[in-house]
């Protein structure tokens, strides 16, 4: 980090609680009256005034704007906005076979993207493969490279994002990999380490869907079957480190083994493994997911019967998620979702179904994020992480 | 309300954020050093200090206590606590036989209580029995009559709090019963109307097990299976006024009907009224839960099965609810827990088999709650009310 950076960093990081929120606000609500920042924070106009002071002469906030130019007419006059690049985070989503990595500006905009792919899930080799990362993304940033104020990096599995320790990732076959300590000693840098849905439900709650709700879930279907919930105004961590499980839901026959070795889980038949294990075995065949997914497309009746299964077990476990939570909106993400044809119409109906009372009222809505998107909701998460 | 007191109300509700942090910080953690309120809230003690003045100018909070006498040594001077009886709220807890009716201070300490048997269940009747219960207790209260400051009432069912509205009770048989604004004029004054569970979990945080926990969830077993959250700080309430509803999960057989309608609930074996249900066929006769459970209690192999089945279901059901939002405990209580030894062991054993990584780490601990905390629930959601 350059000295201008450091300081700005140094400032939100020493802030006082009401200036915390008064960033936190403007950050994900650029442009906006200095009325409405007081009215969300439920601070005095002087106290959004006194906290908005230093953040401008840091460089962080533009009190520069013309309001009519931005779209704010009516409103009381001095909009203020974050500066997009007075800081820039580094957001990599860890995945088996690659790695996806972005550096962002404050609103969470892609300056600069890589997906380099991983020879080895070894921790060690994962760790040298992100440092790598890490800097080959600083030296793509050029001029912007010495702003990087915070790193967030995201793994599927059970993350106590307290310690940065991946206590349990079935995906990567880690169990207790101390990734943040491994990184921040390697980096020189304190770097977030967080489940990946729930980064995704973080990126989402900031800069996405979730910015105008006041909860909401998602639940990504795919690989695996996973949720992240934002209640009460913050997304849920649980207070072990594990929470949104919902891939491991006990809502099918206990004949069915999950690969994490309970029974009747909801990814031992609706994870994109278990389709295709199905199909391959009606088949007597090994199958890829494409091969599955076009038979499907083709009418075949053992992949219609596996994609119906698994739409169903995920449309209860959605309605069961939502009994208990009531969210205004279930954002269902997720790689399965570019087939989400095959899934629609059994999985609406099983929510339907069980969804209880008012609680089936919530939206939902189908979002193919891409896997920039995820690693988005890594940098998120580390922007997210210079203000809490 | 005498003028004292509804200048204290007048007061709280015009208060700032700060203020209102300030008091509800004091009230649930008297008496505390006006150190320890700055640091629960993220308040400067200037800031601290500037909204205690006004609360103890009003006889809200006390300020001349001896702080070795409160047995804080060591601590920072000036503990400040609240003043139980500055103001009285009354709760009630609308069952289908009877109310259960509590008057309490601001520590829902109970002053006076009475439990009135209901002849009807009609909406119009209810509303009499509640109206004559209020008085009844106003009268019982003395000289503290008039320091009435809100009326809290609870109902099972689906409750839109933001209304007053009941939607659905399936145990009053009421739908859309507008019980908020009916109450308030006859009563000419605010009635908060909340769900019970809800109520008791609100009761729990506030004054119980859920004060020194970051997040917690509230079991009810019993006449229903119900559920309340607290996560991030809030009673989890739900977009559209439903959540908690582990009672409607959908993880029994299909081959099984609730009294909702929907196949496979958790009530469906599990409430007390299918347990029952189950043993009555068994025997061919009807049988009454007291026989049912003297029954399970002499190893009648028809009874302990029904227990069985309903145990392993609840404990599944938990682990479902910790599976997704992963709390730091979980209190079990309800009518059943006076029989918890029926339930105790194949609970434990299904929620050990379904619970995902760290998250089966929950606390877990049973509380017989008695009809007055039910009641107290409903008192405290009226005391919340006062700095919401
Ligand atoms: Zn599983
Ligand atoms: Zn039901």
């Amino acid at each position: 980090m350059n000295n201008e950076a450091s300081s700005r960093v140094s400032l939100l990081r020493s802030s006082s609680d009401a200036a915390t929120r008064v960033f936190a606000t403007i950050l994900t609500r650029s442009p906006i009256s200095r009325a409405d920042v007081a009215r969300f924070t439920g601070l005095s106009q002087a106290a959004v005034t006194k906290a908005v002071t230093p953040l401008v002469a840091a460089g962080l906030i533009d009190d520069t704007l013309d309001s009519r130019r931005h779209g704010l007419p009516g409103r009381p006059a001095s909009p203020v906005a974050v500066v997009p690049d007075a800081l820039i985070a580094i957001g990599i989503k860890v995945n088996p076979d690659e790695l996806v990595g972005v550096a962002c500006d404050l609103t969470t905009r892609v300056i600069a993207s890589q997906q380099p792919s991983l020879s080895s899930n070894e921790p060690a080799a994962v760790i040298d493969a992100i440092v790598d990362l890490v800097r080959s993304l600083e030296d793509e940033l050029d001029g912007l490279g010495n702003r990087l104020a915070s790193i967030g990096v995201s793994v599927s599995g059970d993350v106590d994002t307290s310690t940065g320790v991946v206590r349990e990732s079935t995906h990567m076959g880690w169990t207790d990999v101390h990734l943040g300590t491994e990184l921040a000693s390697r980096l020189g840098q304190l770097v977030v380490v967080e489940n990946d849905v729930r980064a995704l439900t973080i990126g989402e709650h900031w800069f996405g869907v979730g910015l105008g709700t006041a909860s909401f879930a998602m639940v990504t279907i795919g690989r695996g079957i996973g949720s992240g919930l934002h209640l009460n105004g913050e997304v849920v961590e649980g207070a072990y480190g594990v929470a949104g499980e919902i891939g491991h839901l006990p809502l099918t026959s206990p004949d069915k083994i999950c690969a994490c070795g309970r029974r009747g889980c909801v990814e031992a038949v609706a994870a994109t493994a278990a389709i295709v294990a199905t199909v391959s075995a009606a088949h007597g065949r090994p199958l890829t997911v494409e091969d599955v997914v076009a038979l499907a497309h083709a009418g075949d009746p053992a992949a219609t019967a596996a994609f119906n299964e698994a739409a169903t077990v995920i449309g209860t476990a959605i309605a069961s998620l939502v009994n208990l939570v009531g969210p205004e909106v279930v954002i269902i993400g997720g790689e399965a979702v570019s087939n989400f044809d095959l899934f629609e119409e059994r999985l609406l109906a099983a929510f339907a179904e069980h969804a209880f009372g008012t609680a089936g009222r919530c939206r939902m809505i189908v979002r193919p994020h891409t896997f920039e998107d995820w690693a988005r909701g890594a940098a998120a998460t580390a922007i997210r992480s210079l203000v809490a």
